[in-house]
């Protein structure tokens, strides 16, 4: 029903989180994150089981080519040519890298609008050089905290939801029901969609990146109204694609970027910690996903762990 | 006392693990951390207090050219020309960096001797490909836990300590008894040196590269003694240097990662976290530092976090 | 007639070049190029136009992605955040490519079989630090010299040779002859299949790399017998793929480099030389495509200029 | 003599080629190798001697860091692990590195005042995806034609001129008549100052780039008179360094590149080809040095020939 998708900048407008940390506030949302709230989370720690929910980093990664390519690591050392005291050898290697490979942090000057970046930061601040506001060195103190897994996939019966699936706010509703959850201030929403099992049953980059399942427009305010932090999935791009209005893309990006601050974490892998917490039943545990410190970033690769 | 250093090859056999987790082990002392231990650790999270112990990944940082570049972060895109339906715009970033170039692991592949990687893996089996065995990718799941702080250079009454002072185990206990902490199994223990606060006040990365204090060889028994799982420092190669033997070098390298299977984090920024632990007395806290999980990858930039 | 398809190891004994230009020899069949016949070719300038036989280093060139893929060209500098006296500006760019990811020399050390490189070097001098023996550096003072164009596809009357076509030293001899040309010791010997104009119309990667016309293997004594100094062909592998025999690969390029020491030219663009070349009937020029100097390098891009 | 620098944008102004080869040319100085005297130059090569003027392309180059890096070249594949039909190897490489860190052109988009680029194109339009105006492909077609080195180190007697030493008309001039040579419209001009030498001599890139001997401003009109098409020198940056005006940097770049459209020719090794101008008298030879085509390139690295 594309009428009754939200217009973008009308919802941007009403979900906006501008001035709300200050007028030179860098961090957006995650400044929900207090140190109440880590404390608390910490307590979520029960049996002490990690999930690390980084895909590899390596050439069988999801990217086509195009604007970003597979992490392509090259040795610079192995220790072959090497002739040093006690013949200890050593190795040593580089990587080449778009920031937004594979799991990642989209970070709040990663997309913007009308010539602003989230709290209002000119667009073209933005420049060759990087992220003069908003980079992802800002979010280097966290980001940890509470999480909960929404598992959609299996609520819906599926292996994975097909690519243009929009999640609506009734189906996270339905999810934190089922998973007997709430979805609370400064919290990590994990939801699984089940792309990460698609992508590994089929390998085919191509096809995985031409569109997704994902968050309709109208989970913006569903978000909004529950203060999350952050905002990750094992799709490619949180929202769902192609997107609901024709024509129209990445509006979802505009609005949880540009006008809440919301960071987002992409290609995540979700399938261990899903299988998890249908077995015990706990869908919400301690999170730890610190960001690279690349000055001015616009990204950055993760892997965040989830304990139990 | 050149005559007191221990044989490097003596020393490693006599803290080795090796077989210890198995002839197929790949990962080493982190093996020592076992859920019990996090979950354990958890409850060192008293405030909900976040400090991030990476250093910033940018052309700022202490890499002088040769082996080692600092990170180059290059933007590919940052809407400048983009024609997008909406005037959306959006920005994106690549990097070219050596995966030991700022805060990070030295992954249990990084050096060796006598043919032989951490467990018996063969030397050769380090290509041009990267790691066959032991690469950082079996480190994907941790690293998470108790971690200790010992300031060594807050208890010696200096910023930092000069290049080429050993600590020794006396420092080592010194610490703990000053601390009022002690170090346990599956512990990782964190020592700080003041280097980084060297680089910070010199900005020269040539005299920081070209010596620093550290471990010295007999901290190896020590550290063996309580099963440590990961020791990091503030300096950049975790032993003093120059080593303890005329003509020696990277000795402790070899029996830690070769013999020891110990994970190593270099490189990081302690002062923040040790002024809290001056001020505040405590100096154990729960530690997450998840490796990028690069396959077969030598080492991987780290921001770990220290939650108190 | 798979039948007739020489032997490789046969054959590639039979054309050797091993020892010809001295045991240390690391250049091969550019030896062949001499001042002599450097400074005959310069004859060949009859009109002063220039044709520069590289292609395009951008995003758009052939590489699918795997092991090679296009080159990355990344701006570090635009001027925009600078503040310089008298408002001057720069610009600087970056790139990040495989060596051999357009047009291209293949070096001596590209290939090899039996555990020996071209002239006897041993295989596993070729280490994780480059070629300690034939580097393309080897190649710096050069290539320059008489060059011939053999329009293969045009004398087929085709637009492109579909691939699998093995070229036959009889299509060479004929193409000599309809172009009224021979082919000379310390020649550079381009041929054109038509594959940069498939490419160009198809602009298809995937499919352009799947396969390709080329040379056969009989073409390797035809080479030998007029001293050819370097091979050059629109194509990107020289040879004919599918090979033929059944199953094997690259069985010329081991005969090409490994056996005559032939520095290979591929992924050049011939379509407006050989335009020329069919209007004035003049098959011969002045070739000069130098490659850069990369100490230890197995191959690298070129710009090639033909002369006429 | 300060007083008689003459001033940069009425120098500028008076040499200016905007417009001489139309509105929308992005060539520049390089229209005036015209066929004519490519066929002219042929003429040149009387002994087919080749000398290669692009220094290595290795860690040991010239670049301190910062702003620009070495070449980081490193192997994708060498074989090691290879099991291929037959037995073969193969072997490849990539290569990290700015468009300007050893031998190189810059291209007409490097630099720019006043908000316009060589021919009047806007300086905005060279964005993070490069220059849309005047990139370095636009060069792809030459390099080649008549070149004069003008040995001023020799004239003076010493090994190198120091940095800072303004090299003036008179010293061009005089330089022709010691060594019995024109220069003429369409000419590439090379000018040796000993600083590579000075490299080779110190290997220290800090003190190398710390400044250096160069054109002094008023040569720009001496260029322009005779219309030179391409400059080129041994040192990095053509012009003297510190400049002739306290506190202005680069002023020459600014004139020669955005306002005659000079393409200038940085780091090349001079010595070999200094050595046998010396030794036979005649200082002019024909050059090629075709750039590699980058789109939107901002310079390109070379490695040209000259042919005695």
């Amino acid at each position: 029903m594309s009428d009754a998708v939200p217009d973008m900048r009308e919802l941007g407008s009403k979900v906006s989180n501008w001035g709300r940390w200050g007028a030179d506030d860098q961090r957006g949302a995650t400044n929900l994150i207090t140190p109440e709230r880590v404390r608390a989370a910490a307590g979520l720690v029960r049996r002490g089981d990690i999930f690390d929910l980084g895909i590899p980093l390596d050439s069988d990664g999801p990217q086509p080519g195009g604007a970003r390519i597979n992490p392509i690591r090259l040795m610079s050392e192995n220790g072959q040519e090497q002739v040093l005291p006690g013949g200890y050898r050593w190795a040593d290697d580089y990587v080449f890298m778009p920031l937004q490979a594979a799991s990642q942090y989209d970070g709040l000057a990663h997309v913007h609008y009308d010539d602003r970046l989230y709290n209002g930061h000119p667009g073209d601040s933005v420049t060759v050089k990087g992220a003069a506001f908003n980079g992802i060195e800002h979010q280097a103190r966290g980001i940890a905290g509470r999480a909960v897994l929404l598992d959609i996939a299996r609520l819906k019966g599926v292996d994975w939801l097909p690519a243009g699936t929009a999640i609506t706010p009734d189906d996270l509703d339905a999810a934190c029901e089922a998973h007997g959850v709430t979805v609370g201030p400064g919290d990590i929403l994990l939801f699984r969609t089940g792309y990460r099992r698609r992508f590994l049953t089929e390998r085919d980059p191509a096809s995985f990146m031409a569109g997704e399942p994902g968050l309709g427009l109208a989970t913006a305010q569903w978000l909004r109204d529950r203060d999350v932090a952050v905002v990750g999935s094992d799709n490619w791009g949180i929202e769902v694609l192609p997107g609901e209005r024709e024509g129209a893309l990445f509006e979802l990006h505009m609005v949880l970027i540009r006008d809440m601050g919301l960071t987002l974490a992409e290609l995540l892998d979700l399938e261990e910690l899903a299988e998890d917490c249908a077995a015990d039943g706990v869908h919400e545990f301690f999170y730890a996903g610190p960001p690279l410190k690349f000055t001015r970033g616009i990204g950055t690769p993760i892997n965040p762990l989830a304990i139990k």
